[in-house]
């Protein structure tokens, strides 16, 4: 029974995350209804993150078994067709080991926050990045996240449901770079909690606005109460944008 | 009667184009009603380039006369409010001189073509972009489009319902740049026939798949007949990203 390891490229906004749920389609459902139809098999797709409503992809990476033994380009080809028309594509596809977990090999997790900051709505971008009026500045922002890379217990930014056993995480990179009016943020952890990245992203708003400062920041941090960080940053701004099995 | 002008964002993709029509709704048409909400007043917008329908704007140019003397700011925010939830924005807006034209005056207008050249369908960039399997050669169609910069009779590249008094025109800029997966292809002249941009990128397409070399695509510049020209490349690729006016 072979494994295949995908790579997954998905817009998030009008579906209801990775996992299947009751309340509207998945990217997860999606992927195992058009396996199924490629091949009547009824298999259980593996994510390596379980990204929220309105969170995208453009490399999310997943693994299924399937008895049927194909190309791994002609597996790809074939669930593509079936995915249409959810916007969930299949980028790559290739044989793993049997032992091999898309969730539990991976030792690296990339995400993107995507902020466009101006006083015009977004048209080209609604959906796609969050759209934030007053002047933030970025630089400051990027200052501050500074003090959340590393091990840290991160309760502050972690969302009540979070089924992590642990609040501690060490968080490897936490960036904010500016392209004219668009806010990148990007953070790379093996893995994070719940939330942790929106949370985070909210928090580092407060200080571009103004509202606090660093050491505002380094309280929230140490205070490792839900109450104190920042509002979570909205779903479809976010990216999970790689995961590393190295 | 102040005249304002503004600056544009829009996605293109469910629209008619710039234009009034009688099949959907146009920007045109949904900026009219939107300033008619604002003010009262019935005016007609005129857009520095008239999009088809589904090319989107990054940055197109308009124009409008209305009684009501306000602060341009005033006057943006509240059009934008008034034109939710179509997909468009003003992103700019100032006070013009009654001879400027956002038409007439424009001395340069810049568009940019963007293919995603991949195996795998898309999802992201799905009606952002042209999805193009075989993998191109962009070098080559760099080199293929500099012999249709500078003045030429460009109606191998010009649509039937083309409305230009003459086929000729100055092509400043041709440009083909590969970045990853995606190539971007920058066109920038005074002016430009109808479908000129679509029908030049269909061309080059053809020489980055190798079906042409750089001598039939001067064949079909020297032919002056639209048989010649490529295919129009589909309009969800194309976006107004520029108009200057010096």
């Amino acid at each position: 029974m072979p494994r295949y390891f995908v790579t997954i490229e998905y817009d998030g906004y009008d579906l209801v995350g990775w996992q299947r749920q009751d309340n509207g389609p998945s990217v997860q459902q999606h992927l195992e209804e058009a396996i199924f139809k490629f091949c009547a098999e009824d298999v259980r797709v593996q994510g390596a993150g379980r990204t929220d409503a309105g969170v995208h992809a453009e490399a999310q990476t997943a693994h299924f078994d399937i008895s049927k033994d194909c190309e791994p380009r002609v597996v790809a080809n074939a669930v593509n067709q079936h995915l249409k028309p959810a916007p969930i594509a299949i980028l790559d596809c290739s044989i793993a080991d049997a032992e091999f977990s898309a969730r539990f090999s991976a030792t690296k997790r990339h995400y993107l926050y995507r902020i466009i900051n101006r006083r015009a709505p977004l048209a080209l971008d609604a959906g796609r990045a969050w759209h934030v009026k007053p002047e933030l500045d970025s630089d400051l922002m990027h200052q501050a996240a500074q003090c959340l890379v590393g091990k840290h217990d991160f309760s502050s930014f972690r969302a009540a449901q979070c089924q992590a056993r642990s609040p501690v995480k060490t968080l490897d990179l936490l960036d904010v770079s500016r392209f004219g009016e668009e806010i990148q943020i990007r953070a790379s952890a093996r893995s994070f909690l719940h939330n942790q990245v929106r949370a985070m992203v909210g928090s580092l708003k407060q200080v571009g606005e103004g509202y606090w400062s660093i050491a505002d920041l380094e309280a929230a941090r140490d205070a490792c109460d839900r109450q104190r960080g920042g509002q979570n940053a909205p779903p479809y701004g976010l990216y999970l944008i790689g995961v590393d099995y190295t």
